[in-house]
C-alpha cells in the first residue's frame, strides 16, 4: 500500500478535522416567516415579549373557589358553596367571587379575582341550580397554572443557534413571533472526477460509466439542510482539477471531491487539495470499510473532503463525514448520540481487527425482536445500498 | 371521568385506526427531476435499461492477464510477462492480450479481450520497461467485476412505492434515469378550535391565548413530507366547526382538529367528527401521558384525528399518530423500528401501571454513556418541549 502511511480511526479522523476548522463565525442571516422555519438555525436569541401563560389559568374543568372555603370538606361532610356564574373561554370573569361561593370554569379558563384554587368537577356534586357540594378540600394554588409559570416576560427562551423544531415553532407563535432571523444554510461545492465518467443524461461509450456521485452527495448535503453547488465532472488532469477546485473553494463553505478510482487519479486529487491552502491535508486514509482512501483537509479555513470514487464508498463515507461537518458548520454539537436500532445479525460477517465495518442490512421482525440480514455486494455496486435499509 | 368509557393502549389504537383506512389506492402522480426527488415516493417500478457494471471492470490497480499464464508463480519463481500497453480510463483496450503478456489497468478500467484476471500491482515487480514479474498466481475472474454483477438489464431494480433516498438517486442516475414518476404528497387539513384562541399575529385580549397548534402540526406534517392545509381558528360552536371540518374533509386526504380544552368543547369536536361519515369514531381516549383525550376516526375513507388542545399534548400525540398514519398513506410500512438512544434517567419519574409515559428529557454525556435529565413541566407548557432534546 504505497499511498498510505497509516490509517486513522474514524472518530480520531473526524476530531482532527473539526479541530482544524475555524470557529463558526458571523454568518449571513435572513429574516423569514416562522411558519417556514422548520429545520433552520436561529440567528438571534429569543426574548419572551409576554409571560406564558399570560394569565392564571385553570388546568382542569371545575369550580374556581377560595381554598379556605373548602377546608375539611369530605363526602360525608361536603362544603356547600353558592354557584355565582361561569367563566367563558376567552373572557375574563364577569362576576366576582365572594366568600363561600364558586364559579364554573373550564380547562384554560382565566382564574377570577379572589379565587386561589380550582376544585375538579369530579370532586363536586351539583345539588341545586345555584349551589354545589365540594367533596374534597382544595389546597391554595391547586389546579391553577400561574401566569409566567412556563416563561416570564424578558426571559431568553430560545438561544441563538438553536435548531428550529416543531416545538420551537409552537413556542415562537405562542409569543407572537411570526418572523425569525435564521442563518443562511452553508453552501457545499461538489466536484466529480474521472476520465471514465460521463453525465447521467449522456449515453456512455464503451468503457464509460455515468456519474452517480454528484447526485448522491447533493442529496446527502440537502438532507442535512445545506445547499449543494455542483461543479460537474472533471477529467483526471491536475491543471483542470486545480482550476475547478479553486473556484469551488472560493465560492463554497465546504468542498467535496470524489476522486477518480485509479492510483494516479487519487494522487492528482491529493496534490490538488494540498495546493489549496494551509494547513492542507490532515487525514489521508481512514480505518473503515468501505471508504479507506478518504482525504480530510482544511485549506484557508474551508473544509475539503476527498471521497473515494466508487459510489457506495462515496455515499457511506460522505454521510459519516458530512453529518458532523455540517452540524459543526451550522453551529450544532457535531457528534450527538446516534439513534440506533438493535438487531441480531442473521449471518456472520467477517471483520478485521482495528477496522470499523459498516455492513448494509435489511431488517426483519420476529417474535423476539429485529433481525438484520446482511446485503452483500462489492463496494462499487450502488444497488447493494438500494436493496438495504441501513448500515 | 364521564367522557371516556375506557382508555385504549397506544399501539392498539393505531392498529385499529390503520385497519379501518381504505387500501392505498391510485394516487396522483407527477414526473420530476431525479435530482429533486429526495424523500419522495416512487410511483413506477424502475427497470434497468442497462447492465451495471456496463462492462467487465477491474476492481484494483494492476495488470490484466490470462490467469493460466500466472499459475505456479511465486516470489522465488515469478512468471515473466510481456507488458504490451495500458488501458486508459474511459477507453477500451487499444491492444490485444496475447499469450504470456500483460496490460496495465486501473481500478474501474475496462477488462481487455482475452484477459480473465487482474493481478494487483502489489503482487508484481516491474523489471524492465516491457516486462513484469508476477509474484502470485491469479485465479480466473480474480479482481474483475463482471458486467451485470450489480444489475442485469431488464431487472426491476427499484419497486414502485420505494422511498427515494440518496442511494436510489445514485442508482437512478447511474442508469440514466434523470426523471422519475413520484406520488404527489398527501394533503393534511389542520383546524384549530377554541373560543380563547387568537391568531399569533394578533395581540391577545385578557383571557385569550395565541394559536400555536396550527403551526406545530403544520411543521410535523411537513417533516413527514406531506402538505399542510391550514383552516384557521374555529370557535367552540357546533355548526361553525362542522362547516369548516366538512370543507377540510372534502379537500384533504386527512384532517387534524385540535379540540378546545373544556369538556363542552371536546364534546363538540366528537359530535362534529361523528357527523362526517362512516365508520366514524374508532378510538376515544388513549392510555398515554400526555394525550389522553385523543380521538381517532375514519369518515368516508378519510382519517380524522381529534387532538388535545394544549400545545404539548397536541405536539407529542400529533407526532405519534401522524408518523404511522402518514407512512401508511404514502404506502410505506407504517411502523418501522424506531431508532432510539439508550440513556439512564438522572431522576426518578413516577408512572401509572398500564399507562405509557413520554417524558421530555435533555441528554448529558458522561464517561460511561448517556444520561437523561427529565425536563419537568405541566402538559400545557410548550417551552417544556423547547428545553428538551427528545422524549
Amino acid at each position: 500500500m504505497p499511498e498510505f502511511m497509516s490509517l486513522t480511526p474514524l472518530s480520531d479522523a473526524i476530531d482532527a478535522f473539526l479541530r482544524a476548522l475555524p470557529e463558526v463565525e458571523a454568518r449571513d442571516k435572513e429574516r423569514i416567516k416562522t411558519s417556514d422555519a422548520l429545520g433552520r438555525i436561529l440567528a438571534e436569541p429569543i426574548q419572551a415579549s409576554t409571560s406564558l401563560p399570560p394569565f392564571d389559568r385553570s388546568s382542569v374543568d371545575g369550580y374556581a373557589v377560595r381554598a379556605r372555603d373548602t377546608f375539611g370538606a369530605s363526602n360525608s361532610q361536603p362544603a356547600y358553596l353558592k354557584l355565582v356564574g361561569e367563566i367563558l373561554m376567552g373572557e375574563p370573569a364577569s362576576v366576582s367571587l365572594d366568600e363561600m361561593s364558586a364559579i364554573l370554569i373550564h380547562t384554560g379558563g382565566m382564574i377570577p379575582e379572589n379565587a386561589d384554587a380550582v376544585v375538579m368537577i369530579e370532586d363536586t356534586l351539583k345539588v341545586k341550580n345555584d349551589e354545589i357540594e365540594i367533596l374534597k378540600p382544595a389546597a391554595v394554588g391547586e389546579n391553577i397554572l400561574k401566569e409566567g409559570e412556563d416563561v416570564a416576560a424578558g426571559d431568553i427562551v430560545i438561544a441563538q443557534g438553536a435548531p428550529i423544531r416543531p416545538a420551537e415553532i409552537g413556542g415562537l407563535m405562542s409569543m407572537g413571533n411570526t418572523e425569525v432571523e435564521v442563518f443562511k444554510p452553508p453552501e457545499v461545492g461538489i466536484i466529480s472526477t474521472g476520465d471514465e465518467v460521463v453525465a447521467p443524461e449522456k449515453k456512455p461509450g464503451p468503457a464509460q460509466v455515468r456519474d452517480a456521485n454528484t447526485y448522491t452527495l447533493k442529496a446527502i448535503v440537502e438532507s442535512f439542510g445545506a445547499v449543494a453547488k455542483t461543479y460537474g465532472i472533471v477529467p483526471d488532469e491536475y491543471e483542470t482539477l486545480l482550476r475547478t477546485t479553486r473556484k469551488a473553494h472560493q465560492e463554497s463553505d465546504a468542498v467535496l471531491i470524489t476522486a477518480g478510482s485509479s492510483v494516479s487519479a487519487r494522487d492528482i486529487s491529493i496534490d490538488v487539495i494540498g495546493a489549496l491552502g494551509a494547513p492542507g491535508v490532515l487525514v489521508h486514509g481512514i480505518a473503515i470499510k468501505p471508504g479507506k482512501p478518504t482525504i480530510l483537509a482544511v485549506c484557508d479555513g474551508v473544509p475539503v473532503v476527498g471521497l473515494p470514487g466508487n459510489p457506495v464508498s462515496a455515499l457511506v463515507v460522505g454521510s459519516m463525514i458530512l453529518a458532523p461537518l455540517l452540524r459543526h458548520m451550522i453551529g450544532l454539537e457535531p457528534t450527538p448520540p446516534t439513534p440506533t436500532i438493535q438487531a441480531k445479525l442473521l449471518n456472520k460477517v467477517p471483520s478485521q481487527a482495528g477496522r470499523e465495518d459498516y455492513q448494509p442490512v435489511r431488517l426483519h421482525h420476529k417474535e423476539d425482536g429485529w433481525y438484520a440480514e446482511p446485503v452483500f455486494g462489492r463496494s462499487n455496486l450502488i444497488f447493494t445500498l438500494v436493496r438495504s435499509w441501513g448500515l
